[in-house]
């Protein structure tokens, strides 16, 4: 298969830092540019503060970070955005506009109506919006938005139940591990031995998006799930792992066996496709009582952190409702991952 | 005020150190009588691993160990039990059997119908059961009850409310701390960097309490309240204090603000009296949009650790739902102290 | 006692929260100027991020933030700075030039041979320097200096050793609180679960540090003390109260039971002033195998957290050798209440 | 190669998952019966609360655990143990008597005279007291002991200096993981925010076990090591990983920059073997400053965990001292992953 050569944007920052590691041994994604501001001209291992205990490969520490433009990316098939928001909605525009398909991170585009906002096991169909964004903004480039890392495990979750049953309306309390906030980010003086029950804009973000990723695709554009979500988002001392207790409510009985068994058996179009970094089980279900847990779950899987890990999968109140917890990896699944799998769904389907 | 002199069962576990660190200045308490098994005819000094930061007082270290049974506790009025629940089971008995009123920290007698379960600013009428109880089991003394910690945290809050609204349906999230456990409880090796997302029987206790304490006395019985409660606990890295994440539903819109006003304003009968152990709010409104945090609010109020500390009230889904973070300490209002405060409100209605 | 008006440089910091704490119900000092530069005309309540579990007092929480200048502090009799060492370079130049005194946490001055840098019980003496200091420079105010906050403890806990025995050589590991590094500080990514084998800079600063405290005062001017040290600094997860694991090497035999009781009995001159700040006892000294703990001993003592806690006393490499754990808040003996105390011992004196 | 047969007895325990996990692929050695007291009867999957975050194998889960004893491991040639010090002080003689060479982790029998205690690459030639012990004792079978977790790490770093300066004192502080204390171990009411200063008699196996490792084996006994070591241990919120702050003196000047480099070049007789467990470098050393972190470095190398970390060389207290810091992976390096190293050594001599 032909090589896709990448660029990456933010490549000093906690996320960057992941983009490098998932693909130093990729097939057929090479990364070639590392693009940063302030690091611009420093090699890569001078600018980074490495936060991973595997090494960094002394490829990519000799190579020289790029400023973060268009020009910078010249030869490259994608470029993958792990920029901070505010700097990510102008540059992204600038890469999209210069023909380049950009696969982003930031929260800065996704909420726009021709900007697919994409999990590739659950709404690959909505990449459907390219075309539209290409024609409505006269771009040759494109570009594809990836969910809040809380908003990811929750909608994979879902599918399978979904699928199968009207969910009305549910209750979210996330207990989500401190990388979620980048580096520096949390502080240590704020967040051992607490809890923090408030991260910024984060429960919007969790039910605006989940109510666009579950939407369905039709005529060109995609209309807007209609869930009702009540969302608390907590910040605890966890390193990698966001951890999020569920209950919801559907249009008809749920038995919890038969939701249970329909996460656990769930695949989808990565899996068929044997993508690289699709996991054989997009849903592992753990069925001890007291999994699944950050510390031994975030790595489960074929494709370490790429599952999503549920369990105490259990009745509600009353028979259309069910209650479990599941675990997702915010910074595999919830973030470079997810737009990695992309990008190679988007390679695979033809529209890179 | 006549002195009300007290023994203590189970004063070397966690909760029996924290009623050993309350009632050493208690205005009229006095704490004369240690029981203990293991330790049995050790000083108390020797005998504790002690846990609190502050010094152990020299009178109760210097203070032998009595075997826990009713010749020990000869000449007391009143029985504290730390008891874990196998033994409190039978030994409860006994010290009620003997003449002695036992306030009980154990859930082996919370749900007997004739058994007072009681956060005194929310239920103290049910007191009212002690003369059923002891007219059916033809004892002297008598067992009244306290709830689970995070049961007493989340009832406190919603008395204002109830009072208010009918409450139809609930779904709480707890992040419980370790010192729920006892000690020595949580192994380190389980609970470091990590979420555990099960407590046993907890949940069940937090559903069947709940609609207990917030039942109906009349006619000498309790009416369990009917409220739907779907519960998911979990074990974070705190030492101290429960955090609980409430969504509820209500018969009739709730206005947030009203709600929040309701639960600032909240006094009781243990206020009214001016009991010593009584904290002038039972609930602390904080209204900055991160708090209550355990680390920072588990001690707060007038009496520290006796109220419970609310924050981020906030529509849930529609006007009839109400969403609120509460945080309560477990071994103060949770344990030790709500048992002090209902023997306080028992000598002051003359039940003692 | 006449009233001492103090203003506070750098008010907003996490120590000078400690200072707003500790001042607040201070017999004789009062705070009365608060001063930031970014924060300058907020009120301190809202431009502080209030990182105690105390509440802030309503008064300074109202006050108006000053921006750091001599003209903030007219009428003023101190000035107490915990600003950053860079901006504490000029600005505490500027203030003692224009007359007042400053007492300084920060390390800009503090080996400058004519500023004193004291911890009371140990060099009080020092205070001599300021003579010499308004003579050299022609100020009329003055600038005095209190130490990195691993060297309070340590030296503190030496003193009653050094007048006794001639150290020669003492090895130190230290286990720091995260606190140290102020806030926001230490990363909760590079922490959690994790000991940093560096501070930077810390280990120089102990060693000459120690030195000159440690040194003989006469003639006007401080000789240093001949001490060899080996010191490493390591950052640990807990959030106040440096641990330091002290091995050294003395001219003569040490008697462990000896060494230990004189620590246990020293007082020095804050202690027969009886100032308000001074702890009964400087050194408190734990026989238990498994003390002094940071989060145990941090506040122990009739003034919490002044008194450095020491436990663990035996003998090291032969009759000359002395090993023993101490324990040091480090952000009260460690810096605030090291510098009131000061403050406290030069208004007795009559230097201020 | 000729299959070794292996039997594990403490196979439910922390250290003896470890031997599963790391057991599960290895060329040679076959882990073929899994013994426990408790447990026998039970399958292992059963009986064992797994607390590591890779899957336990199907082959071992569903194995049946057999009763500790010599005719459980009937067939095998090997046993390895896992077991406390007082299960161990009789079950192990009892295996050595019935003719099985038991590669022991306990400290029951280190310190016996005809015993080796063996880091593999430290004291190889020590294996030559089994003859002595088989003799003496009229045993066919053998116990060979390997070190604390402590100690290990220790006497690997050591080594490369001992063989070139006579190192005359050090002294030694720790920060040790809380799995150095097995499952449940370390209770996180303890740990948590917190330093413990004291480990129950570690520091003496520390000075008793080095000095025997690093003794001469000549004429068919060990004359130990002439260094005299202070020692303080501690217990850190930290996991896996034990780190260590040294301070060293010997006999001539040592160059900080040689000794860097005697350590990043050291290897012994299972590298040049090539022995399945044996890292390619034991010693990694890292130059960042900063580093060691027992998160970041604990699985460092080719083998993980099997390499101790150093950093920080530097200069101590004139030209014939050293200071650096190590890190040790306690449960690989210190336990299972050394006593696996050492049956691969005894096999590939002979010895087995």
């Amino acid at each position: 298969m032909k090589r896709l050569r990448a660029a990456l944007a933010g490549a000093t920052g906690a996320v960057g830092q992941r983009y490098v590691t998932m693909l130093r041994d990729h097939p057929f994604i090479r990364l070639e540019v590392l693009m940063g501001n302030e690091s611009a001209g420093k090699s890569y291992g001078e600018a980074v503060r490495w936060l991973d205990s595997t090494q960094l490969d002394e490829r990519y520490a000799s190579a020289e970070v790029s400023p973060t433009s268009p020009r910078s990316a010249d030869g490259c098939d994608i470029v993958f955005s792990a920029l901070p928001s505010v700097a990510a909605e102008k540059a992204e525009k600038e890469f999209a506009k210069a023909g380049f398909t950009v696969i982003s991170e930031a929260s800065a585009h996704r909420m726009e109506p021709d900007v697919p906002l994409i999990v590739p096991e659950v709404n690959h169909e909505h990449l459907g919006l390219i075309e539209r964004q290409r024609k409505r903004r006269g771009w040759k480039g494109a570009i594809v938005a990836t969910p809040n890392c809380t908003v990811t495990g929750l909608v994979l979750a879902l599918k399978p139940l979904t699928d199968r049953y009207a969910l009305k309306k549910c209750v979210v309390t996330t207990m989500q591990a401190v990388s979620g906030a980048g580096y520096p980010g949390v502080p240590s003086l704020d967040v051992i031995e607490n809890v923090i029950p408030y991260i910024k804009d984060e429960e919007e973000k969790v039910s605006s998006e989940s109510g666009k990723i579950l939407g369905l695709f039709s005529s060109g554009s995609v209309s807007r799930a209609r869930i009702q979500l009540a969302v608390s988002c907590n910040r605890v001392p966890v390193l990698e792992g966001h951890t999020e207790s569920f209950y919801g409510e559907f249009g008809s009985p749920v038995d919890p066996a038969e939701a249970e068994e329909a996460m656990a058996s769930f695949v989808s179009l990565p899996q068929r496709l044997c993508l690289p970094t699709a996991p054989e089980r997009p849903i592992v279900v753990r069925r001890e009582r007291d999994r699944p847990q950050p510390r031994l779950d975030r790595m489960a899987g074929s494709v370490p952190g790429m599952s999503v890990v549920v369990g105490r999968v259990r009745r509600g109140i009353g028979p259309r409702s069910l209650q479990f917890t599941l675990l997702s990896h915010n910074t595999v699944r919830g973030a470079a991952g997810n737009a990695i799998l992309t990008a190679e769904l988007m390679r695979s389907r033809g529209v890179l």
